[in-house]
């Protein structure tokens, strides 16, 4: 473990800010003695289906486990993934996961008011951890997350998918090469009419909150990595027109500003109440930049004032499950990170959002 | 007058409420024996020489008269436009305009801060008025601006060319009917990159303000007829990234949010320091409307989830000229009204949205 420890420690180290990141190349196949990333899921609702279906086509990372609390989704997932019955687990055994030499990762796509506790569990085991997005609740559990894995030695990934989304890195490229000018402005507009009311995402004991954790992330997400900037202060609106659907501290919509270093701004918006939305726009003194749709499971559509954006669309979580082997197992530097730093910054933002909808006024941040 | 008087009165009384409009048809050709509406330009800038060309399509409208302290200006048009010199005045003399029968009403496209007395003085020489938006540079203004013109027995219109913009009243239609279900969310991007910084609209003594003066009111104007509500409160956040162009009291970019009472939000950018901006977007429950550009001379292009916007083209300036005319001469009513109790509601939304950026807290506006 300690040549691994030090390894890791060295990428955490050399890891570069968003401001000075380069254009990566898209995953190139692995050589044929490389090993691959074996994975197991945990929490085996839609989203981990998504993503199991889009690992079969990955050639750097293969579903080999599974862990659930219903029996009955663990046999389905044997026969429909091939995962042995020895790399099931359920909740109360998979700290026995640290035995298992099959698996090197666990993806953890539970509520989000599980990840936390999970986390610390996977790391005590050893695995490195995939913690689906928001990485927790709040940024004093998300950085108690850093810290285990941190000493456990392990690999924290959040499941940000769109930061290895082709035109979402097309856009990024073309402005690190300051086709855009000066950046000034961006917006991001996230939300979904959100349908059965008895889901846990509506559960604020389960989710943590409302739209905000689930889809307003993803402006936040898009403020930071399109801009190039951490934002310094935020103000946000709450309003809920439905109070039945929307309990107390269960988000409907919110909007949220950012102020950044440069005096650039952004205009976001996070709702569990509209449709037609998904939209981010970028603008700088020399162009700017429209992806509509945006952060959808695609394909994502996008032009510049150059023209149409022409990179091509990947399934999201396939490209999302290369990268992370290439991260985990050779330590490659993604062009935005995805660490568990990187989850707690948003976070930060998160808590400062809600502090801003209760005070009315404007919440400074310090993200670096 | 005790006739006009009353019947002014009368439109003034049955003017509809935005929610309750109907849609109009264009602007019909004039039986060949009603009067024409003689107007006299003053101020002959850039915006008014804009104004007379289009108004030389008009068949309602004529420009018979020009106001300008330039002799040289006064010269130059009454040769491109055909307008006889005794119809020339400068700002010594314009009062005597009550005398001459040639002209019905003066257009006034003079700096944002010599509205108001020059409104007054129109009114009290018995002519109806036609102001330039903004109407004043604050509320207080603007009511004594509409105050004057009720006592003196004359029209105040305020010179919104959005307000008779086709494509615009094509989405403004399809939202009466229903096509978009409940509004949810207004997003208005209004701005450009200002030139010269000696201009009078970077001054804040002539211009009253900054961006939002000019251009942010084209995106407060937006939510309002969009969404077909007065907004209840504001909230708005000012950044300056280059204070030697934008002095003290000139803004150059402030983001402003609305709420309704619906509980529909809208979220709104006015900027003099960026361009590639100039978008509308109205979100319903079951559908939406996308106007981009939304507010340029033209030609509008837009967009709704039935397709592509069919509204022919015209130019603003021409159909705005042919239905103030109706609305002068006939009583026609807008389908969003351009008079100057609506220019006040404007100008106590541009007060609050300072307020609010001073503050930095959500302001009440109270406009019903």
């Amino acid at each position: 473990m300690n040549s691994r420890r030090s390894f890791i420690q060295k990428v955490a180290l050399t890891a570069a800010s968003i401001p000075l990141l380069r254009f990566q190349s898209l995953a190139a196949p692995p050589a044929s003695d490389e090993p691959v990333l074996r994975v197991a899921l945990m929490g085996l609702g839609g989203y981990a289906n998504r993503v199991a279906d889009a690992m079969k086509s990955c050639k750097k990372a293969k579903l080999t486990g599974a862990i659930s609390g219903t029996p009955a989704k663990l046999t389905d997932w044997q026969q429909r993934f091939g995962i042995p019955e020895k790399n099931c687990y359920n909740y109360q055994t998979f700290d026995q996961i640290k035995n298992n030499p099959d698996i090197d990762v666990v993806y953890i796509t539970t509520p989000n008011a599980l990840h936390h506790s999970q986390v610390l569990r996977v790391a005590a085991a050893g695995k490195h951890v995939i913690c689906e997005k928001p990485m927790a609740i709040n940024a004093k559990e998300g950085q108690e997350m850093v810290d285990a894995c941190k000493k456990a030695g392990v690999h924290l990934l959040v499941g940000y998918r769109m930061h290895f989304e082709p035109k979402t890195l097309e856009v990024i490229g073309m402005r690190n090469s300051g086709e855009f000018g000066k950046i000034m402005f961006f917006q991001g507009q996230c939300g979904f009419r959100i349908g059965d009311p008895t889901q846990w995402r509506l559960n604020k004991e389960l989710a943590g909150g409302g739209s905000m954790m689930d889809i307003g992330i993803y402006a936040i997400n898009g403020a930071r990595y399109m801009v190039g900037e951490e934002p310094i202060w935020v103000t946000a609106q709450e309003v809920k027109t439905d109070p039945v659907k929307f309990k107390p501290g269960v988000d409907e919509t919110i909007q949220f500003q950012f102020g950044f270093p440069s005096g650039a701004v952004a205009s976001c918006l996070s709702t569990y109440n509209m449709n037609y939305l998904d939209r981010f726009y970028l603008n700088g003194e020399k162009g700017f930049a429209e992806l509509q749709p945006s952060t959808g499971y695609g394909p994502i559509r996008g032009r510049t004032n150059k023209g149409e954006l022409t990179a091509p669309h990947v399934t999201h979580q396939t490209i999302q499950m290369e990268e992370m082997a290439d991260i985990i197992l050779r330590g490659k530097q993604p062009l935005i990170p995805v660490n568990g730093e990187e989850g707690v910054k948003d976070l930060k933002i998160i808590d400062a959002i809600y502090a801003a909808v209760k005070s009315g006024r404007k919440e400074p941040l310090k993200l670096v």
